[in-house]
């Protein structure tokens, strides 16, 4: 059966995203330094080959065993599932051939057709919950796995409902002070990981828990 | 000069310590299970000859290069801080030769004469602040570095005096969900750290972080 997994981007304090980055300031990343702190969480997926390719930044970057992961969690991943304010800033920033290339299913409140793009990426809207949205994943990954994109509410709520098998956490050397926390919301009785593996570069430490 | 450093065990969640794991509770630790909680955080340091040796837990431990991380923290220590908590958590568990053959500054509104204990370490009393205790530690460590032992709340304080110069966390794979959270309290302008190094067990992921 698929594997569902959790691949993200963590502050060292913690964090998915900075303080002021919503879509209100989307245009404005010095709204509180949340383009610079942002890109410092990021910076060692932007300049990866696969990455800048998949998000048609351009050709360049750097090949080596962190651009590989990367490859391989694309590979592996049969659908993707997101919440609502992931994908509103998605929308307005992924290239047109978005760079998923499986059905993604977004957890929101409002009611939309499919929204088919180029590439073989499809947005599918779901109305009835975290668990609903999983089902419809499963029947569609095959033998592929099933990635939780995020934001932290969306983890927090696989989290919650014991359904995360593999937790993938680039951690970057950035403390964010403030923003999205992913650690909290979590109840009591949530699976417990233990480490599989970790490879650690000057920008980011990738770390890959699985369950015990 | 002497470096400030933090050496600490922090869960993947970002505690520090786990929720009922205070001296009304030191006794019981299956009060919210809290003994089996900080045994799953500090699991990797127990077994390490040098801290059993130190703890005097008896002979036999593994040797290698976590257990030589230990010994370099040790050797490179010419003073500790801590906290009231700490402290008074320690003087019930630790051995008569107290585990840290130096002088200790513990950060506290009770005045109380300095304790000296076999194996050269004393703990002193300091009333009047972090930075004061910071000061009496560098007056005596000489060429040594000044470690920052916890709790959370004194690394807080330290980070936001912009007073540490290596944060050096051994991260552990388990979820607390609850207890002394590290990540909380600081200022917006603490200062920044990149990635030193990273070693990796299936124990415990010790990141090593320098100021930027």
């Amino acid at each position: 059966m698929s594997k569902v997994f959790v691949n993200i981007g963590l502050s060292l304090d913690g964090y998915m995203a900075p303080e002021g980055m919503d879509l209100e300031h989307w245009e404005d990343p010095s709204y509180k330094n949340w383009g610079a702190k942002w890109g410092s969480l990021m910076g060692w997926i932007l300049k990866q080959q696969y990455f800048r390719e998949n998000l048609q930044f351009g050709s360049g970057g750097e090949t080596g065993p962190v651009n590989d992961m990367l490859r391989e969690t694309m590979q592996r991943s049969g659908a993707s599932i997101m919440g609502k304010r992931m994908f509103d800033a998605g929308e307005r920033s992924w290239p047109e051939e978005a760079p998923f290339h499986t059905p993604v299913f977004v957890l929101t409140h409002e009611e939309r057709e499919p929204w088919e793009r180029p590439g073989g990426t499809t947005f599918f809207f779901v109305n009835d919950g975290p668990e609903s949205a999983l089902q419809k994943a499963r029947n569609v990954a095959g033998d592929r796995d099933i990635r939780i994109s995020g934001g932290a509410d969306v983890v927090q709520q696989y989290l919650n409902l014991g359904a995360v098998d593999e937790l993938e956490i680039a951690l970057a050397p950035v403390l964010f002070h403030g923003g999205r926390r992913l650690w909290e919301n979590l109840d009591e009785a949530i699976p417990q990981f233990k480490i599989d593996s970790a490879h650690s570069t000057p920008d980011a430490t990738h770390l890959r828990y699985v369950r015990v």
